[in-house]
């Protein structure tokens, strides 16, 4: 395991965003906020079909908005569009071994969603702190894929 | 005005938390997170008691988180707790210029809250686009003071 520094989040990775249809929100965010269309995928375990988009120069990306259509009613985000509507679903931070930041807020007393990381955006493993643990906000750890530019 | 970009937001400047007390809260980023204090204020103007926790190496800030507490139950963050309890309320972009992006918006059809950029966090000047044009989310711009590091 990694030693950890003080600060467990090294960036804002993303900002996590529900939405009823991917295609009309990547056409908004594109046309209206000049953003790029860094990453789309299908991710079945999560239930979802998501996009990534830049948000700065995407030359030089400082941090993504995830837009998450649900793939059924019963996914998450379905369940959250039918609760709340469209709108913030998550944030996520950048970790650098999610494991160990896993195992460092479980030992501060939180719970996490999983037992073990499970696969996020592009080969990216991730975990999520119970909201309930983290006032209110569903938080997302992300530990992106070695070959991967973020 | 200024010349804008194709990608009119230039980062993720903040996302904003609503908390019901600000002490509480800070000391929960500090203590659970590792986070550091980067600025706290009042903004009556706003209506919150506020905090910014630094996202990433406080050497290097990658983001802040802003933690919103009302400073009445009739403000809006006062409002958002009644409503959805505490939770992510906001997220805000950095602008280059926030006069010129907000008209860059409302030429594409979008509402902002203010005729003029109000004063935000640190002498930064700020706007809001209608939730109900951005997707359900609360999107804050913020123009920084020239004098402030970010
Ligand atoms: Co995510
Ligand atoms: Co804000």
């Amino acid at each position: 395991m990694t030693a950890l520094p003080t600060h467990l989040f090294e960036a804002l990775d993303h900002v996590g965003i529900a939405v009823t249809d991917l295609d009309e929100a990547i056409a908004f965010y594109r046309e209206t906020y000049g953003m790029t269309l860094a990453h789309e995928e299908t991710n079945p375990e999560q239930g979802v079909r998501e996009a990534m988009m830049t948000v700065g120069d995407p030359e030089h990306p400082h941090s993504h908005i995830q837009l998450l259509a649900p793939l059924s009613p019963e996914s998450s985000i379905g369940k959250f569009l039918d609760r709340s509507g469209p709108g913030i679903q998550q944030m996520a931070y950048t970790v650098s071994d999610v494991e160990a930041v896993s195992q460092a807020l479980r030992d501060k007393g939180l719970r996490l969603l999983y037992d073990e990381p499970r696969r996020g955006t592009a080969g990216s493993r991730i975990n999520f702190i119970h909201p309930k643990d983290a006032g209110g906000v569903l938080v997302e750890l992300v530990e992106h894929a070695a070959d991967t530019a973020h």
